[in-house]
């Protein structure tokens, strides 16, 4: 079940696992000349030097991103996020490398069936493919589980999964289905010179309806944009990357019997829908597995006595769940993201105050540096690849596809949801998902996998064209629209956490009751939370009589001391730095499950459009917060339990 | 004039620059019949299963550690060190492997010529010795490097030189000859069954000079015992590793011309001096230059305002260190060492307080998870590499050889530094600086860099039990052996800074004053740190006049702001957790370079051989201190600069 992509060299034994010692006895046959020896020694020697050269290009790439990223923020420029700037930065070397350089063979040709003339040898940069799966897209999609505002995300579950689920498919059927009349269209015109079937263009869909979070989400953080509207969009581009990833492995699986190869045949169509839900479930099963592993480790054990330990442990489960996945034969990426998900949501509880900032800095420099590397490598590959395909039609076709198919997935989708939601989504945050639907690292990390074929080489250099436009378009574009679209952009509201806007959001906590998210909330905190943490409620007063003695070893004695001041330890949140939000009462909800009449009134577009009863209601609320704890750049304001 | 011994594939890149352009390129041929890429596809796939399974095994090894590491802290064990109890971990899992699953070719013939059965697939665990090397030595010597108590490194700079750079070299040869001997008689007695060179014996002595720093260190750390024995033995340690290095490729390097290609040869010889000259001097500017620059850049940008760009930065332009000395054919790992000193001296005071423990804990987290690693691995080796060769008498003759080489380089080098130094090195210390010299991970790296002729593997295996007994014995030994040889033991010292022991030591500062000391401390502060860090004087005020500009350039404008309180500004140290060390004025030795008379009688051996007056003295001394700052786990007692 395992991606039937990998057919190239796989990087993990590069990495790690050659058989060094087999070398070493090939080598002691001992009848090779010394001369020979000698040559392949030098050989030898001189790769490693290149590869060094090779890699030290990439480090100056990204030091220089650094420092003008540093300039950037120094002097206020929001126009260019450090993931164009990184990009530019890999244009204008790949411009030297391509230009600059002598090469050998020629550079122009479309596409050739023998290039056995090593292509690549005069451009120093080419990586294993490989190595953007099992290196670099591991941190950055664990960061994306690890730091997801649960709250909001959790409180916008429902909606979350419809976008990521049905959006991502209804978005790569229509962007598959459009992309197949354009390849009709180019064979009519006779501008195809080669094969492009009918999955390759579905394949298409799937790769190209991975959308990024990082440019949008990082000058929402930036501006502390409305929280609703970062949890919709964030929530959907992580899970979506992993639902892009299992649905284009599962298009790949689809392999028709029989002569027509690439006709339609119900019983390899299900197949393929079988091993995306397999995928999918096997996936999320094992990150979430590791992640309780982990929490229950850090919780029955004082390893929080010894910060370094409890780091190296945490590492070494998140890593074990990318590995234990792989092998398996599901997809490592994703199992991590859910992997991130839970220990955010549970081990993160668990952890020593320095355990907590170390873990975090950890996955954020490690996702700082893959991020840019990979968009770096992005801007060096429009021009060192030697295989683009650049077909005008195709292009202007998949734009035209994929605005076509993200406008099919938001709005009918939203009006679905608005349906079902009490705190409607409104128009402007509407056009603001659709105008976010930018595609970065997971769309290029699926294209360039398998670049093998004719219709590959034309749908990856068509995603590099696509990833360049939507990141320095939407996100140079992303302030003004914001402003544009009228949603708050309050900078100051997250610091003054006690002033209008936040009291309001606030109060909008206790008026949500989406079924999904109330379910899921009192399973997790009567059970969940107990078992694997040392917050909730003691599982004694949970879980049914009969089983007091297994409540009474789940739960953490520390549980009973905390029981008042729990919603102050119940650290919701893992914050961003320089980023404060407000965590909110955890048994909020279930202290008031039912809201009041007054909520349907309350829209989430984000002005203020409350009456002045619901205004005062909310100063009663304000004097209920008994306590404001402010703990680093955590604000905590627990809301009496009058349950 | 890169290591000559790199003759099997390097791994950086398999690591990272695998051409898979050109993999892709040859699958584009698209003649290959479709069933034949159906199985190299299979292929690839199972053994990139197989991988993760291996790394999988790996990991839990280490996670298994890291909770025997925490319940024996916890229990307050000290006779086992966790690095030990790696390797014993280790060990069982290569018992199992060895034993408990089923195996193909025979296992114990000691040497075959034809060994092209793949002797290692059945065993799931092997890397490429130069992993080793690029991927998990680094970021131990660099942890090591960057957390260099200086002040005590600096204060006992020539003896440390000599015991690294005389004693290294000294121990080498003692080695390699006794070994010789023994090779000799092995001959006579005929159990020696292939080749073994003089040579072969020199770097024998060279790898297992190496010697390791990190139990003993660790359990120092932990009891707080003396800090000059701590940082003589940790200077030496770290030092020592990147000399026999540097020697064992220099050794490689000695190839005599003509017939006679093992017997001595003067311009040979003379050849590998040079090699060796150059390869440590241009690694160490290496380092040094990327240090320096890495200050230049935090010092004059304002990158501290982003703690994580500026981490970023600093980790990016470490690792070009290594990438650029292996790029110019010196040894990665020694630059890597100088570059973490200088960034510890320099860099370190110009970054903000957050990336200052952002740096320090990514470091200090590699490094755990690096050295554990080995050490497990190492365990492992022991029963699945397939090539042993165990010879009683050369594995006596070598614990004897290392025995005797290691006598032979402490005492009489101790002797000759005692007479030029003003703080004796006491027999106790000499003692415990002689049952310190454990081999570790080095010695390690070392010996499974070339396991392919006959004398390599024996080698090896001696290499390897070495090692174990060593860690075992000596690890387990300090503890007793420290308050035999009745050397401090001050657990609370250094938390009450002003009690004894440490007043007493405030004041040896004062006294101290080494030459070599002397000169580079002045040139130091004068010059270097106010160019690099905005600490020190002014620079106007120690350059001379004509360069006036210059110096006003390069000052930054904190210095003029900082000159009051520069004594607490100018962090000497870093610290690890927990571990709180006293910081003298930076001033002291300027202010009063040439010590008073007294301290002659002033013993470096630990116990308070003070004098009545001295005692006053000190008084005068701590009233002096006008300040007594605490942040964190740092304690700075600036002396008032009467100079």
């Amino acid at each position: 079940m395992a991606l039937p992509l990998r057919r190239r060299l796989p990087v993990l034994p590069l990495l790690l696992l050659a058989a060094g010692g087999l070398r070493a006895a090939e080598r002691s046959g001992g009848s090779s000349s010394a001369m020979e020896e000698l040559a392949t020694e030098k050989e030898a020697e001189e790769s490693h030097r290149q590869d060094s050269v090779s890699l030290l290009t990439f480090i100056l790439l990204l030091t220089l991103t650094i420092l003008t990223i540093w300039l950037f923020k120094h002097r206020r420029v929001r126009f260019l996020h450090e993931t164009g700037l990184a990009m530019i930065y890999g244009l204008i070397v790949g411009v030297i490398l391509r230009y600059g350089t002598p090469s050998t063979s020629g550079h122009d040709k479309p596409f050739s069936c023998s290039q056995e003339d090593r292509p690549f040898t005069t451009l120093l940069v080419t990586f294993d493919p490989e190595v953007f799966f099992n290196i670099l897209l591991p941190p950055i999609i664990f960061h994306a589980g690890y730091s997801l505002k649960k709250r909001h995300f959790f409180r916008n579950l429902g909606s979350i999964l419809a976008y990521a689920f049905l959006g991502t498919a209804v978005s790569c059927f229509i962007i598959g289905n459009l992309m197949y009349g354009v390849v009709k269209l180019m064979k009519l015109v006779g501008q195809l010179s080669d094969k492009f079937y009918y999955t390759d263009c579905l394949l298409f869909g799937a790769i190209i309806s991975a959308t990024d979070p990082v440019t949008v989400l990082a000058i929402f953080n930036e501006l502390h944009a409305d929280v609703d509207l970062y949890a919709l969009l964030f929530g959907e581009s992580v899970l979506n990357d992993a639902v892009a990833i299992v649905l284009s492995s599962s298009i790949v699986a689809y392999q028709p019997t029989g002569e027509n190869t690439h006709a339609f045949d119900a019983a390899a169509f299900f197949k393929s829908v079988g091993v995306f839900l397999g995928i999918f479930s096997g996936s999320f099963m094992m990150g979430a597995v590791t992640g309780v592993v982990t929490a229950l480790v850090t919780k029955f054990t004082k390893l929080h006595c010894f910060p370094l330990l409890e780091t190296a442990l945490f590492f070494l489960m998140s890593w074990s769940t990318f590995l234990l996945a792989e092998a398996c034969g599901f997809t490592g990426v994703v199992a991590v993201l859910f992997c991130g998900i839970t220990q955010a949501h549970y081990t993160y509880n668990n952890l020593s105050v320095e355990s907590r900032s170390r873990t975090k800095q950890l996955f954020e420099v490690l996702h700082f540096l893959a991020e840019n590397f990979i968009f770096s490598y992005m801007g060096l590959a429009l021009f060192t690849f030697q295989k683009h395909i650049f077909s005008p039609v195709f292009i202007i076709g998949a734009f035209i596809a994929i605005f076509l198919g993200r406008a099919a997935h938001i709005y009918p989708l939203s009006f679905l949801l608005n349906l079902g939601r009490r705190h409607k989504i409104s128009w402007n945050f509407q056009h603001m998902m659709m105008f976010s639907g930018l595609r970065g690292a997971m769309a290029f990390a699926l294209a360039i996998r398998d670049t093998a074929t004719y219709s590959h080489q034309m749908m990856f250099s068509t995603t590099l064209l696509i990833v360049f436009f939507t990141v320095w378009i939407v996100g140079g574009g992303t302030t003004p629209m914001l402003s544009w679209l009228n949603i708050r952009i309050c900078v100051d509201s997250y610091k003054s956490a006690l002033d209008g806007p936040d009291s309001e959001r606030r109060n909008r906590t206790k008026q949500e009751s989406a079924w999904l998210f109330r379910l899921w909330y009192s399973f997790d905190h009567n059970y969940l939370k107990p078992i694997l943490t040392h917050s909730g409620p003691p599982l004694t007063t949970t879980l049914p009589s009969w089983c007091g003695l297994l409540a009474r070893c789940l739960t953490s004695p520390q549980v009973y001391d905390n029981q008042e001041q729990l919603r102050e330890e119940d650290s919701d949140f893992i914050l961003n730095d320089g980023d404060l939000t407000v965590t909110y009462g955890d048994t909020t909800i279930t202290a008031n499950g039912s809201s009041g009449p007054h909520t349907a009134t309350t829209s989430l577009d984000g002005r203020r459009t409350k009456s002045r009863s619901e205004e005062a209601l909310e100063c009663d609320l304000g004097a209920a917060d008994h306590e404001v704890t402010s703990r680093g750049t955590r604000l905590v304001f627990p809301l009496e339990d009058n349950a």
